[in-house]
């Protein structure tokens, strides 16, 4: 396979590979790690440009070796084919590198069976976590990344732009969910959308009418919902589309493996004054939010303020659902949709230059359904630019 | 919520959460297990008969509690609603119960952080993997899941039907994919494809065509494809669909969390007689699988059959791919589509009435594609019941 080919596969440029290990390798330096054994799939894509089957050795200098069990086609580093993790000691032996004194393992994602054993090749060694360091490394896109986010909300505007067409008066929202999942395939989505940790679950994301919006989910989403199934309990659950309520649509990009949110708001026939203040609010609170967000923001300030705005407005009992409420307003997003920084009460981080994030100050009305918006932001000096541009005013159906 | 409306919408009936919560108990004993603590959602699923937020705590006597930090409709066992898992000893002191000498965490599927979290809120007591136990209970199928596995097969059927017209002339393998994908949630599927372990990723299942199907993949299923993207690479890659070459669908059903594997072979115009010779083959083996695996039949002993029967008519460096071959013909599904028992030389497992497998002797032909079937068949005493009734023989789409 030629550099051109795996290119026009969504392959990262070598030199955007080997700036995700470098300022890794100056991350882990200034923790006193030695080495990082990466063996997760998304963190894995994120060093390698794509997925492996096998582990990303990245050393303190900067140098990373992949070790893999089946041939694979890397861009940077060194390839060492082996049949187990266990001969990671001896290869870097053979080939005149130091073993590690300390050295990390993704302690908040890999299970604790692979962890036991990566951590038992290195027996002299001590181990740490390094789930942290690479969360807070990829919580910065680079240029080439924000490209391709952009890539992702092109293809989310494509297929909402057609919703009003899909809709037919007595759909479920089941069916209405069917029709964009479609069209968001047909505009170029890869379909996955992937969460890092194994709690969250999700097909393509959430479409909500009616009360449903106001069921609980057993998932941390910023909205709830029955879903189809006990199996899956969160999003459409069935309803019957109904004059009068709200169609909340949050279905999600993936152009090639990075992420958008987008979510906007429809309806069949007027929707009552309350919900429709609602909405202007949320579409209020997301662009004070972007403007206020800029390079050393506080991400809890932000929060808060949006706390003091549906505060002021009425509106609290309303604000990330109804009968269960979510504590956060955005989030980071990127090769997985929970990323960092959150946009939490308690959140201690500062917000850098790079920083993408989705931000969804959205309201349930009882009787009505959710509304709001939710835009992919990315984060400049002067507040957020977004990337997820397409009319933000409630779009009526019908 | 009422329990008829639960029960509407997948909820396992009580009865059978209390069998598979009694079996697990009985397992536990066996092992000299006190406690298990449930945490990853497909397990959570098999005994809460929903996705909760929180544990399940099986206790050795076959008492269940739920410790959930959300309210959750539950049909069976005791719930307790908990900020934070550390809660867990004391409620158990305060309601009389032990607390274990020996308990179960899910080595092979939890995070090491989280596994570290729970071993750690019984300090005096001592941890073992009880992920083994939990995988060997789910793999015996109750005459209620089997029903929730013939509803996912239906669900199949009824999209597969419908692949002829859905084809046009020049369609891109992508393109026809997001076509069955359609008809796949318009029958009731949920979408979602459930992996055991975080390594597997799939949107929701394969389509290969011409050589993409010997194409490589960095992941453990039993074909491969270069996929749309470097992020995914897994099936389908945009190639469009000639005459003359094999069209593999293998997109799964999903009725509530159950899960089935069926894959037939389609193609435009003719295929070559050696491509025509292999489908036979593995209708043939397929079917010879299905006289052999009764109960008390070895795994091992199924897969060496299916190699005699290939290497016999000479199709070996067809097999399970060709420029990478697959080393097993047949994996059990359910909640997830890598259950046991695994039919491969090295399994040590024997089957037993109700194990549920796939079962997919597929070939991989140069310069045509892939060819084959999949069935899911439920073992019985006289052998395996096709779950998949569906025609078998190759299917022209023009």
């Amino acid at each position: 396979m030629t550099a051109t080919m795996t290119i026009e596969r969504g392959y990262a440029p070598a030199v955007e590979l080997r700036d995700r290990v470098g300022r890794t390798a100056t991350a882990m330096r200034r923790k006193g790690l030695d080495a990082i054994i990466v063996s997760t799939n998304a963190n894995l894509l994120y060093v390698a440009g794509t997925i492996i089957n096998g582990y990303a050795y990245i050393a303190r200098d900067g140098e990373v070796t992949f070790f893999v069990r089946r041939p694979a086609p890397l861009l940077i580093g060194d390839v060492a084919l082996i049949r187990k993790p266990e001969e990671i000691p001896q290869w870097l032996q053979s080939h005149g590198k130091p073993q590690p004194s300390t050295f990390g393992l993704e302690y908040d994602i890999e299970s604790y069976a692979t962890v036991v054993r990566l951590a038992n090749i290195f027996p002299q060694s001590s181990h740490v976590s390094a789930s942290d360091i690479l969360a807070a490394e990829r919580a910065v896109k680079s240029r080439w990344e924000i490209e391709q986010l952009r890539a992702s909300a092109a293809i989310q505007a494509c297929a909402y732009s057609k919703i009003p067409k899909l809709y037919r008066p007595g759909m479920t929202d089941v069916e209405l969910q069917i029709e964009v999942e479609r069209e968001l395939r047909r505009a170029g989505t890869i379909g996955l959308f992937r969460m890092r940790g194994g709690q969250l679950e999700m097909y393509m994301g959430s479409l909500l009418t009616g009360d449903n919006a106001d069921e609980p989910s057993a998932y941390d989403f910023a909205m709830g919902g029955a879903g189809q199934s006990a199996a899956l309990p969160v999003g459409a659950d069935g309803s019957a589309i109904k004059p009068g309520q709200a169609v909340m649509i949050d279905l999600g990009g993936n152009a090639g493996g990075w992420m958008t949110d987008m979510t906007r708001t429809y309806s069949v026939g007027a929707l009552p004054q309350q919900a429709i203040d609602a909405h202007n609010l949320s579409i209020e609170i997301a662009h004070a939010i972007a403007r206020r967000g800029h390079v050393g923001a506080a991400a809890a300030e932000l929060y808060d303020m949006a706390i003091a705005m549906v505060e002021k407005a009425g509106f609290a009992p309303y604000f990330m659902g109804h009968r269960q409420q979510a504590s956060f307003v955005g989030h980071g997003i990127g090769l997985e949709v929970n990323e960092l920084p959150v946009l939490h009460h308690r959140s201690k981080e500062i917000l850098q230059v790079g920083n993408v994030i989705a931000v969804e100050p959205k309201f349930v009305i009882p009787g009505v359904g959710a509304v709001g918006i939710e835009n992919t932001y990315v984060v400049t000096d002067r507040g957020m630019d977004n990337l997820t541009v397409f009319p933000e005013d409630l779009i009526q159906l019908d």
